[in-house]
């Protein structure tokens, strides 16, 4: 299969063949509760994985000079839920993964709390690498979801893909 | 400060500058008992960032062919501790880190089980990315930690490299 990196790639993808996505499980998420990261890392990969890649997303205390308390995502559940799996079959359909697991979060994240948790395990780890990051950028470019920051004094719906 | 692919680098690396390690917190743990990567990553990290990115290496069913029952790793524990140390300060003078963590485990370890954990965090992704990639790569090709696998018949020493 040739390889390309994810700016050469167009959108919408091609919905990656059978053949392609064959041993490769997938997982998509997204929930309201705190999401345990060590929970996802256990559950991810197989007895044939060499490789664990995973990104946290956690939101931050600060942001372009403000002081953030809290963030709120908002979503369009079903359009959310199905762009995150499109992204994730894309990912599979490109690196060698056998299992690949994206839990996005949705209302209200306190600081230091985690907004999207990827993870994917391979046989070598160069594919997990390559894949997580494609995911990651993908859904910060792709996926319909909105952030409000809120600060001491307000809040203000943001860009999501900053 | 100029940034350059591992592969444009010599060995050994100079060392960081104070100025580079800056803020960024270091641990580097050589264990026998088995590890737990849901802890690391709870563990690793600040408020301020909005990254963390983790790289799991477990110890895989299959080698080259054969079944493996499970893998030992022996190491000289203050030499591999000083170069999983250099790899780290490597690591943060390069990228903005605000902690990096990399616990290697050594003897007998079971399959599916993490012999090594690398995390970074840092406030943009970039960085973790490329910090948590180089650290694995450099860790395979320098560190001397050295790798037995054991099958239903027998046992062999094999290239840590691999």
């Amino acid at each position: 299969m040739t390889r390309r990196s994810p700016t050469e790639t167009g959108w919408p993808y091609s919905r990656p063949s059978a053949a392609d996505k064959r041993n490769t499980m997938i997982t998509i998420v997204l929930q309201q509760e705190a999401i345990d990261p060590g929970r996802i890392i256990r559950d991810t990969g197989s007895d044939a994985d060499g490789a664990l890649v995973s990104f946290i997303g956690r939101v931050r205390s600060s942001s372009r000079g403000n002081t953030v308390l809290s963030m709120e995502y908002e979503t369009y559940d079903e359009m959310a839920r199905k762009q995150l799996q499109k992204i994730a079959e894309e990912a599979t359909s490109r690196w060698s993964l056998t299992d690949c697991t994206v839990v996005h979060r949705y209302g209200r994240v306190a600081i230091g709390e985690a907004s999207i948790v990827i993870a994917a395990s391979s046989p070598h780890r160069r594919e997990a690498f390559q894949a997580v990051q494609f995911i990651i950028d993908t859904v910060k470019e792709k996926v319909p979801i909105w952030k409000k920051e809120f600060y001491s004094d307000g809040s203000s719906w943001i860009d999501g893909k900053k």
